[in-house]
């Protein structure tokens, strides 16, 4: 890992966006997602996906600004078409709409099809998170997983994230898909030359449990049957539902994946007082349970990236992948900018 | 399993509810969820909840007639306070209105606090998926599971269930705790006596993996620190945000369990049509592809389920555990009632 400025990666990544067309203001936003993943220590959905938009923004398949139909609106619940406009933008854009109808009528709903790669779920749902509210995410994504009882990849692992605010102890925000573990992750290991999986992580051609990464093809869905059924929920939620893409459908040269932004305000269901005591609570009674032997401590979901943010936003440096930041100063090369610098 | 009559087994629970005072309107949807677990081959939500129903209501844990104040009411998000009359009658008239808020809204959510034993939630998302609605429910349960990395029971298995409708199609219902097993069965295992439990599974009281039955604390969340992550977003949003029971506070003599029932009107969101059309080809393709070597097919969440109860509509019997129907007319003797009879 290496170490960048938070302000620097920001200000050049927001540059390299504008260069292929994207204005300012969503320049700066998709940039702001992109390093707040790597400060969250999720270096997969962080600054690697740069070269990943300007790819798709140069082929035609990502429209730089934001251009929205909206299909449905009763104030409450609303639909849009993003015209494969950036899925960061289309996310933001979503949640805040989302935001303003919670804080009308107690919950606001946004569903969006024809939307784009969207990165990590975590931002969206914090944004209601800080709006006092809890924010939902549910994400259809392109097939990647294979039925329980199947072996074909049919199937997203759709991405659900949920986020509560709380005062004084850490706020929960659990960001998952319905794999045991990350593609990524067991991509990364075969690049760094594994040869053996953990069990119950991955699937071979046939279906048939593996710990042959050379035998791997698909990662299992999580808690097996459970994790399938969830999978299919999302799809049908974040997805059918509003006529998003699901499966080979939400690949982004196809309809693109789709999202469904949910907040919920506080206000409409209790005294915010009385919640805020009470969530700081029940969290603090949480964690001050019993210890399983040798264990380290008992962690709020999304506790472990909240302390690596809050760490980064007060050094005001982030680590970063060395390959992931290479591709990024690999197009300020191409594009005559100036490089993000490691510091040392 | 034995065989009993579906209309004598309602009628007879029927009638033991209303021997002590429940009015025969909700005696007779409370029969009506219990025989239909069974139907549905659930019957650890069955008719064995009978016996403990009826101790409830005669200690005074349990008010028999829905006795409800509205804590907030916007007209799309309500908040009741259930003042622990039953958790079935409270649990099937706050999804009717959340229904009815959708109806109006695109989406209603009604949050109960105060509640009771609810049972298979998968009855109430049904009521939504019968109404051309999705269906979410969440709910909180009293202590039964430690933390990822603890190994104190102070957390629910915050059960969660999710219905949506197809036409042609077996419509999903997803229904599932947050622990790798329900409890009940590694119980039930006990008194069967068996000695060796599956391998992840279980914890011991100092939260350490076993597989000896002697040693059984806990069972494990489900996908470990995902499954812990749920429950604590189930626990937030069921429970903490609108003021409902969690952990040791969801117990019947305390607080009570918590409820959030949520509907979707499919309306609200695209053309029903597209909706039925696209839901009836998704899931066919799904199930269509390619099965994993010696799978005996890919379902949907709950056909297995939605078979049994279809089967058992047809022939009028359902099966019950011996056990259960004698804790039934065990009660039907004392009551001085007619006793629930075997089909043979």
């Amino acid at each position: 890992m290496v170490q960048i400025s938070v302000k620097e990666a920001k200000e050049k990544i927001t540059k390299i966006f504008m260069n292929v067309g994207v204005n300012e203001d969503e320049a700066a936003i998709i940039a702001d997602m992109l390093v707040q993943a790597d400060q969250r220590g999720v270096n997969s959905h962080g600054i690697l996906s740069t070269a990943r938009y300007v790819r798709l923004i140069r082929e035609g398949k990502m429209i730089p600004n934001m251009n929205v139909n909206v299909v449905k609106d009763n104030g409450v619940v609303a639909v849009w078409d993003g015209n494969h406009s950036s899925g960061q933008i289309l996310g933001y854009r979503a949640m805040e709409a989302a935001i303003e109808k919670a804080r009308k009528n107690g919950i606001g709903v946004v569903c969006v099809k024809g939307a784009n790669h969207f990165g990590a779920l975590a931002y969206y749902s914090q944004m209601a998170q800080k709006a006092g509210m809890i924010g939902t995410v549910l994400g259809t994504g392109d097939s990647t997983m294979a039925p329980w009882g199947g072996c074909e990849k049919v199937i997203g692992n759709n991405p659900v994230c949920v986020a509560a605010p709380a005062r004084n102890e850490v706020s929960p925000v659990l960001d998952m898909a319905m794999t045991v573990v990350a593609n990524g992750k067991v991509s990364n290991m075969k690049r760094q030359g594994v040869k053996v999986l953990p069990e119950g992580w991955c699937l071979d051609r046939e279906g048939m449990p593996t710990t042959n990464m050379d035998d791997y093809y698909t990662v299992s869905p999580m808690a097996g049957y459970k994790g399938w059924g969830m999978a299919v929920m999302v799809d049908i939620i974040a997805g059918t539902l509003f006529g998003g893409g699901t499966g080979d459908r939400a690949k982004d040269y196809s309809e693109g994946p789709a999202l469904m932004m949910i907040a919920m305000d506080i206000k409409a269901f209790n005294d915010e007082e009385k919640y805020y005591n009470d969530v700081d609570a029940r969290i603090k009674e949480l964690k001050a349970s019993k210890l399983a032997k040798n264990s380290k401590g008992i962690l709020m979901p999304g506790e472990i990236e909240d302390g690596k943010f809050k760490a980064s936003e007060e050094s005001g440096v982030v680590m970063v992948l060395p390959e992931n930041l290479k591709m990024v100063n690999d197009l300020a090369d191409e594009m005559g900018m100036e490089r993000i610098s490691v510091i040392e």
